[in-house]
Formats: C-alpha cells, sequence, structure tokens
C-alpha cells in the first residue's frame, strides 16, 4: 500500500477550517477513485511541548499507480483545487510507501 | 484508538540511519506495551517538490490512558532514550487521536 499523507498546521481561524475541512474538504477527498482508506486524526499533543500539526488525513491507495491515477483523475484536481484554495499556507502533502504494519 | 506519531527528517548519514533504525530503535518500539498496531513509512516523494520527511512511523493504543502507560513503562523509557540518541536532531513527534478511518 502506498499513501497521500497531508499534515495541516493549525490554521489562525480554527472555527472556519473545521467547518471547510469536515463539510467541504473531506467529502471531496472522498470521491478520489481507488481509494481504500480514509484516515483522518486530531493531534492531541507532543512529549516535547507544542505540537507543529492541528490535522493529518492519511489516504491509502493499492500502489503508486493508483495514487498518482487518483491526484490527475477530476475528483483528484477538484480535491486539490479545493485545498489550495483553503490551506493553501497550512498543509505539507507527501506521499509514502508502507513497509511496516 | 489514539497514535504516537514520530516523523524523521532526511539524515546526514543515511546507511547509518537506516540501519540503527530498522535493526535497533523498531525492535525497541516494538516492545512497548499495550501497542495494537505500528506502521512504517517510507517517504517516496511530494506533489510540490521536495518531501520534508525521510521515514514516518505510527504507534497504535486503545486510548490516551494506554499511550501514557506504555510511554511511562521501561520498554517506552528505553525506545525513547534510544531515539534520543540516534535521531534528537531528526524526529519530530506528537500524539493524535483517530476520528475518522
Amino acid at each position: 500500500m502506498v499513501k497521500l499523507v497531508a499534515l495541516y498546521r493549525k490554521p489562525a481561524d480554527l472555527e472556519a477550517f473545521e467547518r471547510h475541512y469536515w463539510e467541504v474538504h473531506l467529502p471531496l477527498a472522498r470521491k478520489m477513485p481507488g481509494l481504500r482508506r480514509l484516515e483522518v486524526s486530531r493531534v492531541t499533543g507532543a512529549p516535547g511541548g507544542e505540537p507543529p500539526y492541528h490535522l493529518m488525513a492519511e489516504m491509502y491507495f493499492d500502489d503508486q499507480t493508483a495514487l498518482d491515477a487518483a491526484m490527475k483523475s477530476p475528483e483528484g484536481r477538484a480535491a486539490g483545487k479545493d485545498l489550495m484554495g483553503f490551506a493553501a499556507d497550512l498543509v505539507t502533502l507527501y506521499t509514502a510507501e508502507v513497509t511496516e504494519h
């Protein structure tokens, strides 16, 4: 399995971010073709002090080909466009290959 | 479920890091009491360019109480001590609560 990981830093307007994330963005992300699992986590703390992120989302696909196809699909482009509209300055995105689980 | 997330930036000495991580650190982390699942992922890229991390590990526990107990256990302290010895300047640690999966 491979995954697309989105880490969100804490937004200035937490309420507006939460509303948009759950009501608009997450439903768009769920539409990506080939998506096998979507895990969203709320960051709750950090052993060393202040956590660097507020929220993380992990979108699992069968392999890199499926992930690439999902991102290039109309649904993936719509989710990407929405992301850049509400969280371009908050999000860190990367892809990863699950090696141990 | 809750999880402890460890994000590792790319080390200068990749070979030494990999050897220590897989041969020493991961076996120590696996010994934490109450650990339900451990997922390790290799970061493969980023849509926007260079990915900010090299490796990520996610350690799942039933709840925050179990996670706290694991970190305070002798096994958790041993894993933490080892982590600080080989990756103190590379690792970002935080806890998170899984809300959607």
